[in-house]
């Protein structure tokens, strides 16, 4: 689908860019050599930075009180239906943190997508997946995108933002040429800097509390974009796309702005690239909204959508369920509506192939714990 | 001095904040126990990331030969003079990197000290310096905050960006608390990310080159400005100016929002804060100019001057003589004049207390290399 086509769609789509489901019952679906293992310890890995109120919204419990995010039904209709959201992309956990012995991370990102695809996929065409991998063990990752790649339900490659070493670096090339190979882009999600055997989440050692390492996760992705685009990630793979999930937006002029100016004095130490760096930033780099900045004057939030040109670079999401959930039908309310659009649904439809609305389901009466909003979620009609 | 009075100078001072002087001879300056070491090794430490082309202009070498920026007769007629500058802060090599000896690495801040006092301070009143110290023994770098603070003409404390811990951390606060004590604005300055015994240069490990290191150096300073705030250290220093030179301007909306927004949920994890991130943001931060960001359209720049109300938060700096200096004749021509006096000069004169311009030496006719600019540089005339 062409951008024009997108654009002459009856009803824009709204698509949900980052909905953690959760993925149980790990032990069902890893060999019997790891299960002992994940019953005694589960990912093995410390976590050093967690919210201290947890990160689930309270508000979205389903009915039988298990935990927010784990029923697919109640997940279609206490959110998707309520807001009118078309596809969900599910994220899962958002990723697997860095540990020391890569068959087993391996393993449980394997067992992750058997869940998803057993307990998720299968529920609904409304829930496209992430094929989750351990981009720790590039080879072994290209492997599970390769055995992934023929369910069309997939929308994506996903693995945490916090790697060993920045993604332009040699080593990951085999996860970039077997999504590629998929058509599949490549997300990351935040969630694990400082965790297992990262890095300390800033270049200058450890913050103190979750606060304030969850306010400079974004400078992990500084740091990938920069590797990325700089390494020739984007001259290697020209229709590759790159989504990176809740890292914030408005950085993003900033890193371009520094890099087309060092550009312009050192492009002899990166004789592979052929254009601006902002320039494949524009065009393979895709951001997610929520958490959006947010200044006490909206103006300045629109001066930053327009220098990042947003209606190509940005889309919607919400993190459902987690705490600082963004509500679709409040997000962005205020900007320009045909770069809304794009922006709840118009430019997802284009990195994920998704063409047109799917069938909604009809859903058992269980599913139903909050009244559906009827009608668009995106105003008071068609945007053309 | 008052920002009112400030304002109603017949002529805006020209202030240099970032000048590059070189401090030889070191051997000269340390105790008799360190001289051999010094000569066998120098630092000591590896250093990573250098720039191919060397880091100094090759059009600012003195006319005896000598190292850009060891001259000082010729960095005041070929710099100051050439521009109208009427002070310029000293920053030495910029920083001491982290190594692994607190007592060398002291004796070395303490030698750049010395140096710096017999060869620059004592040549004219139109420099003034920075007390170099090695921010990895907080208990010697207050000693030597204090064994100098008695000395007018330094205008700074200075160490390197690329700490070991973010600098909020409650071993840092007797560096800031000397600081303090002696009036003096507390500043750092890029270069040693990733050097000596310092962390990765990002969250997610070592960048391949030189470019892509640069690209990304701001990082640490957002890490440092979040810690800073976020640990209370200007509560506890309410009269404190940090001063992040040379790290980038346009990033900064981007994490006075991500961090409000974030201290609204969160705010009882920092209970000593009174008020939002961005209010101690705008009061206690200043950044330097050099390197400017330059999007292709100005109108983006200006956009983010008013975002970070740049007449308050930003220096001019000319990073003389290295590679990517920015001349005072060109950086931000194009902005509101009243802003622009701001930055050029007004802001400086406030934070480093320099009340008016001072008496123009008569220099030997060795030191003109280059004819000096006759009149202001800042334009037709005073600004008001």
């Amino acid at each position: 689908m062409t951008a024009a086509d997108g654009a002459t769609t009856t009803r824009p789509l709204l698509i949900d860019t980052d909905v953690h489901n959760t993925l149980h019952h790990l032990e069902r679906y890893l060999p019997r050599e790891w299960q002992d293992r994940w019953m005694a310890t589960g990912m093995g890995v410390g976590w050093n930075y967690q919210n201290p109120r947890g990160v689930s919204r309270r508000d979205v419990m389903p009915p039988n009180g298990a935990a927010p995010g784990s029923d697919p039904l109640f997940v279609l209709s206490s959110h998707m239906d309520r807001y009118g959201i078309d596809y969900a992309i599910l994220c899962g956990p958002g990723q697997i943190p860095l540990g020391v012995d890569p068959d087993y991370m391996n393993a449980i990102a394997s067992a992750y997508n058997d869940c998803g695809e057993d307990l998720w996929l299968s529920v609904s065409q409304r829930f496209r997946g992430s094929i989750i991998v351990n981009a720790d063990d590039p080879l072994g990752a290209a492997n599970e995108i390769r055995r992934r790649a023929g369910n069309p339900q997939y929308a994506q490659v996903l693995f945490a933002a916090a790697t060993r070493s920045p993604l332009g670096r040699r080593e990951y090339r085999p996860i970039f040429e077997a999504a590629s190979e998929a058509g599949l882009p490549v997300a990351v999600h935040p969630g694990t800097e400082g965790a297992g055997t990262a890095w300390p989440p800033t270049p200058v050692g450890w913050p103190s509390r979750y606060m304030e390492w969850h306010n400079i996760l974004p400078t992990a992705y500084m740091a990938q974009v920069n590797s990325l685009v700089t390494e020739g990630v984007f001259e290697d793979f020209p229709d590759l796309r790159f989504i990176a999930i809740e890292g914030g937006v408005a950085w993003l002029p900033h890193l371009m702005w520094r890099m087309d100016k060092n550009y312009k004095a050192l492009r002899d130490t990166a004789p592979w690239l052929r254009r601006l760096p902002s320039e494949y930033i524009l065009d393979h780099l895709v951001l997610t909204t929520q958490p959006i900045e947010e200044p006490r004057d909206p103006e300045h939030l629109a001066q930053i959508l327009d220098m990042i040109d947003a209606s190509r670079t940005l889309m919607f999401s919400s993190d459902y369920p987690h705490w600082d959930f963004d509500n679709p039908d409040l997000v962005l309310r205020d900007i320009d509506p045909v770069m809304r659009a794009r922006v709840m649904g118009g430019t997802a439809m284009e990195v994920y192939q998704l063409r047109e609305a799917p069938a909604r389901e009809d859903l058992p009466p269980h599913a139903g714990g909050l009244p559906p909003v009827t009608g668009s979620s995106l105003g008071a009609g068609p945007i053309e």
